[in-house]
């Protein structure tokens, strides 16, 4: 049997096999990178998808339709920022209730295009069909100029970067289990947002393409989960350095209030569509001035590669051990 | 309220508005013909999407793992060949109840990839999600060499052509839902493939737009339905000939057993996908030629293409009346 979803699309690509396209096109990445990439003539296209599942991805007594429809558009275009790409366009695929044609397919569509319009993204195309049980797919079409930066690139010796905070998305996800009354969510709104609105860091990976960064990837399960796919693809380990980790404010905040450990909520918390960089150290002193200068948003040094298999987390006494949190696994 | 899928389609394209990509790449086509179309360098880019819901588009108990893999990337393939392109890869997005994963799902895999093999497009990526409901998003990614054939093509005089035989399976599906012994089905046999099997027109469509057909589009919701789509875009009428109408076999068999029409299977069954053709007369009568030959696909001329607008049917008598059968609508 499968233990997660790597190996369960590992497997179906297995199973398929290779197929090379009779056209003009050729395949130079397909499953295992955060999109595959494609190339014709001098073009190099990326392509991604991102499905949302009502009850496992999302609730709809959660969630605003208008920040689903963002939230749909900005997981994909998240992908095409973690190879330093530009998005171009769009698919959306809806299953979706009889009762949810009207008022609230507007707001998620209005939600959809606010992202598409910030970044660039045209809609072109898609499908729509009942169905008791909502389901969203999303697809972009991104293009990158030169070469796409892959997951597998990272060296021993790199510096990892990530940018943003991590850790409010998981933290606007406790808020919205917890039973706190209306009046009170405010003092979380924005954890909330964090929650409901990424925001793909387009501009930080491209900066981070053009740098020369090694590696790249977004991080959607969380960094204990997705580290451990870049390292592994890189044939590389890699240390972590908590005290170095940019916890979001609102983790921080939360975890001290509950009593839990704030450095969980950086490591396991999924779906803050952060990029993870892996940089010669050089090209990091150059983006920890760059990407907070030009984009204001936040580049912090967390660890770094190292030759020993396997992921550490070095704690502020300088002793390392085993990163052993698990981040969401669709399948675990 | 909207009325049916192609006007929610509609409705969510303009409240997304128009917005163009940063890039390099030109979106020409998005939402309102069978795929989006992008230029970009010297190249022509087809994007299609395609999702198939438990319960709405297939039920588990009727449709053996393999045959959903294999349709689930063929009716994205016929939405290629109605532009007369190639296919180059595929994004596969599956939401399925944890049990499918084994067993299920490598089936479904293989008839997916021998569909794949079979017409030359590999596997880009996927996404997999737990889900009480099973559901299945396929994107195919395709080229053109030159210009894409449309639907808004159409012009009054032309012949309108389709492939194959129409009807087959809509028979196949009222044999599933009939309650015909197991030991019965083996005289259904072909209907069964034509509504589990579709066989995506590539070089039947390719031809077609070398030959300079002037409007194409495939028929998945039923010629009575899709037709329409085809006469609206182009601003013209259309009069389909109900005795030139290619009769599925076994869905004539099936009408006459039953006391139905057999033209209505033509008219109102779906999920053929075969492709309808609108020709000049002189590269109607090549095609009626080539395309035999060629790919042993039968090509049928069914009607023409008149100034008045409307879709009427012409009777043997040599009648016309309007044409007011439905196909299928996902939201009428």
């Amino acid at each position: 049997m499968v233990s997660g979803e790597q190996a369960l699309i590992r497997r179906i690509a297995q199973r398929f096999g290779t197929v090379v396209p009779a056209g003009a096109m050729q395949v130079l990445e397909s499953i295992g990178d955060d999109t595959a990439v494609l190339q014709a003539g001098g073009q190099t296209l990326l392509v991604t998808v991102d499905m949302l599942v009502e009850g496992v991805h999302f609730r709809l007594d959660w969630t605003a339709p208008h920040a689903l429809g963002w939230k749909c558009l900005a997981v994909n275009l998240s992908d095409i920022a973690s190879m330093g790409g530009t998005p171009v366009g769009a698919l959306l695929s809806l299953a979706l209730p009889a009762e949810r044609v009207g008022e609230w397919l507007d707001a998620f569509v209005e939600g959809f295009a606010e992202c598409g319009r910030t970044y660039g993204c045209a809609l072109l195309g898609g499908d729509t069909n009942r169905s008791p049980l909502m389901v969203i797919d999303g697809m972009v079409l991104g293009t990158v100029a030169g070469a796409p930066v892959l997951r597998r690139g990272a060296q021993v010796g790199d510096w990892l970067l990530v940018t943003g905070t991590l850790g409010g998305s998981r933290a606007g996800l406790k808020v919205l289990e917890s039973a706190i009354p209306a009046a009170e969510r405010a003092l979380w709104q924005d954890a909330l947002e964090a929650h409901w609105r990424p925001l793909p860091r387009l501009t930080e990976g491209a900066l981070a393409r053009q740098a020369g960064v090694h590696a790249m990837m977004d991080l959607s399960d969380g960094l204990a989960s997705d580290l451990p796919k870049l390292a592994e693809a890189s044939a590389v380990g890699a240390v972590i350095w908590e005290s170095a980790l940019p916890i979001h404010p609102s983790a921080r905040r939360w975890a001290e209030a509950h009593g839990e450990n704030p450095a969980l909520f950086a490591l396991a918390g999924g779906e803050d569509y952060e990029l993870l960089m892996s940089a010669p150290p050089k090209v990091a002193r150059t983006l920890l001035e760059r990407i907070p200068a030009e984009t204001g948003t936040p580049l912090t040094a967390i660890g770094e590669v190292i030759e020993q298999r396997g992921i550490w987390l070095e704690r502020s006494s300088g002793a390392r051990e085993p990163l052993r949190v698990q981040g969401w696994d669709h399948f675990g």
